[in-house]
């Protein structure tokens, strides 16, 4: 669980429901305002026409559903570590060095990461260096072809929710408006109209934005972390000295990180 | 018929019709509301407001139609099928390697892809490899420069739909101003001038986005699909192993396609 | 003339004006509400410091001048013709072969394109290929550059329409409100203020977003048309053969105006 | 003095006074209505918060006033000339082919741009030509990162006063609304309120957007001229034929200028 | 301490409180009006809301606290120099030129800055100049990276603070209209609504932009001055000449700095 997310997710939700119910001039607090923000006509319209919208812009109901399951990635904590995997890395370098490209093989069953076991079964394999980095990095760049697809999708959804918060505003104004005999409906009516605006701008900033830049940073993480393996694959391959593969991907850490790794490497590594 | 696209914008639609006639007060419904949504000199100012501004960007009608007509392709699934496509050139990859490469000629004949078939009659012809990456790589940039050009259509009438709504309702709003005589019509003349945003929202939330965005999902699939092709073909005219080309087409693949790839793979491909 | 532009432009006229006078509570055309929109203040305010704070960015009232003419662009057809211009680069391309490249020189002066005639004596100079290139692709990029000088004047334009627009209204409303003893007046002098809103509006998108969109279409079909120039110049410079040439710059048409080239090919190119 | 810019701030501030006191109504002017836009508490806020703002953004006082200071490059015409440099850098090609690269230390000495200066006196050292391209290239494209900066400096002032504007309405309309129990002063308390909204969008709209737009074209054309000297300066030290760095040169001139520049060619450059 | 940075942020406060607290009708100051921008709900909904979103947005609440701490750098002065820096890098070379690679290792240990120092080492090791280059520029991008996540911090706060302040304001409009019973009460409910607004705009323009920009420029001179040590190390690796390496170095100082640099330049660097 990523306690900095949920903890994000809920305040916002208790911070609005607070200024909802709280009333500073007689500091009492009334429940029954939360009533005033649930309108069933106005859910349909913001929630209903922002999360249709995007459906018309799917390949097809599957994808559109795998899009929406990505919320869940925003609550979990990444399974990758920076550190673990130069590591790994240059633990396979020694192996590689003291026993041979094929001895890899074995270690790399144990591997759980798919995308560095694949690398090394494909250096198993004898395949030409060239050959690996252009499949390596196809495979990168299609990974994060499929997860800015998913974050576009959050992001279209940060502007669809407002702005189909302003067509549900726009159909109360108008019905209001058109039958305006009984004057003590006007105020109601407008607060039901801008109702949806208000559902509009919740689902914008308190879902979809934190969405949209929780997804970009793991993507960034993942892919930062990817393109340390096929940096270090390909040095393992080149038959690189493992002490020169661990300065070169120290590099990618940051020093927190260059820190610990610092400190645990004692005689783990050697060459 | 594309089953997200179609769901899509009809339930966009229903919703909207939903929020207009149904009153949560009195938990009734009148489609009689519907009426208040209609008027014809906005649908005018808007959507012609709109449309002919649209017009006078094309270098020609037959343009602006051909980009109107464009609009078919959201309700369309696309015919091309990723692991269709990558089967078809390691088949290719198979019979140029047995056969040699004048034996794809007759292949050729029985595909559907033009680009694909150009590229084969090219190897065929026995032209300089650079210069059959030449012709395709310009081709495929030609190809992307045209989808762009009509993504930029529904792209410019999304901004064109909420301007002319403006425009619309300043007009309505100039003139209601200027003749405050009557009070009683104040509230229904603000209606109806609201109707043109109303109006101008819709056609860039409801229709264009959704569009601009589908078209763009489509485009990225297909200029995908021909970069494997260009690749592979490249890679047959080079003589490589089917082995090696499939291992690298294959990157390409989410990891659905990819599971599905190699179910299906058994005795079918071969070396 | 551009039928497609010229259609566009008055339509958009012809539909505001009917917005401003028709009344469809009443179906009744009232002419004199046109000059409700008619307001000598709102348009020095709007249109003038529109156009003065152009003028202000300019270098000098000449480039200023310039720039305010290309308008004209917008409702000519281009001279230039993709197809033709193959064709000539084709048929140079046989002239060298047959001929030799001082043979190009007579054909040169019946040429009107500058820009092929230069890259033509170039060839004729015998001018080293490099040269040939840097010199055409200097000369492009300048051409470009002064072309999106004069798409970012109307794009600037079409910013300043409705800022200036919301300073006519600023200065509208703050007058207004400052003087509140008649009621009377408050709706015209409302309605006066938001006059500049609405001519904002409409340069901007009735005129200024329309031309940038069809100069920078224009520009990129202009540019496109170059490149094959450049292509085809320096393949002719190289000695090759015109069927290759052919099939290089044929992979830049669209497929409608390649079936035309192919259409009208028969016995007028060979090699 | 640049005409087109001292014309241009002049009108945008003539339009707007008369906008302010020109009563269309009456066909009368009112200059007492000037007042009506002068208060000394918005003025604090828009124009003393923008300004302040910008300050915070900067590494010191120092550079704080010398941005503040670029405003008046706006007013001044470029001493630098095309056509000019052009022919300068031809002359000195002359100079170098009949006398040998050292004879152009002398010339140097008259020449007053800083950076033909250094790039001549570079190539008389004997400085191997890769280093003088990384010299002169490292120096253009520190100049073209200052002029960005003072560039930046005046976009994002053009920001922060609509900003501010609107923070100082927000201030006028909290304070109007807590206290309205004299309905009289509503107006023009509102209108006080809007005030600082109007500076704000003059200031960006009369003065920094403007500033923006020439700053940049400057840039651009200082950066183009001195491209050419870098590319004139190697060709000397390559020691290409005069005739061959002229055609260079030339197709980074307009139409116009390249007119101009082959008029007065005659017998002043010579091979 | 960055005087321009502190009074900027302090006259930005100084002159919004002179403009709630000061009426230019009756010149007087009246301090209660603070009261009216000061309502714990309001604070609760908009900074609340914005810092608990950025909160969702961060992988731990480690990085977020880190972020929020960055702050302090806006009131720095920053400790790297340029002059100082290029000379250090010049004495540098003088010392390998004289002694030898080796010798560096000695001076390397007075050094402060850790980029500098990890390069020297680096060199001294006698690492490859390739690996060098790798090494230090692959360090450089992440600290680049670190650094564009924290401005994207403060650029996304920029952004949640209007958004939250509107969700306020909604929130606020909604309970009034639903409650219309006192009309006395509408201007200050209406008042405490538009507070929200006010505070969204401060936080972003009072705060997060102006730290943005901070943080751009900041970052912007430290990575200059990293690439010109990355340029220095390798000359001094590469064996160049002091007085070459000066040369390309002092091409990355703007005119002032390299005034200074000559300056004091006398005997101090030599070859």
């Amino acid at each position: 669980m990523n306690i900095a997310s949920i903890i994000g997710l809920i305040s916002g939700i208790v911070l609005m429901i607070f200024g909802i119910v709280f009333d500073m001039g007689t500091m009492s607090v009334s429940f029954g305002k939360i009533m005033n923000f649930i309108d069933i006509p106005s859910i349909l319209i913001t929630f209903g026409g922002s999360f249709t919208t995007l459906m018309t812009m799917e390949p097809s109901l599957k994808t559109y559903v795998e899009k929406l399951a990505s919320f869940k990635l925003v609550l979990q904590t990444p399974a990758y570590n920076d550190v673990e995997t130069i590591k790994n890395i240059i633990a396979l370098s020694n192996v590689a060095r003291k026993e041979g490209l094929l001895a890899l093989e074995e270690t790399a069953n144990s591997i759980e990461d798919e995308f560095l076991k694949k690398g090394i079964l494909l250096i198993v394999d004898g395949t030409d260096p060239e050959l690996v980095r252009s499949i390596l990095e196809t495979e990168l760049s299609c990974i994060e072809g499929r997860h800015s697809d998913t974050i576009g999708f959050w992001d279209k959804l940060s502007a669809m929710g407002p702005a189909w918060g302003m067509i549900g505003t726009l159909i109360g104004l108008v019905n209001m408006l058109k039958d305006l005999n009984d004057p003590s409906t006007i105020g109601p009516n407008m607060a039901v109209a801008l109702v949806t605006t208000f559902y509009g701008s919740v689902l914008a900033n308190w879902i979809c934005i934190p969405v949209v830049n929780k997804l970009k940073a793991r993507n960034a993480a993942e892919i930062m972390m990817k393109e340390v393996i096929v940096e270090g694959l390909l040095s393992i391959q080149a038959g690189e000295n493992p002490r020169v593969i661990e300065e070169k991907l120290k590099s990618f850490l940051n020093p927190t990180n260059r820190a610990e790794f610092d400190v645990n490497e004692g005689g783990e590594v050697d060459g």
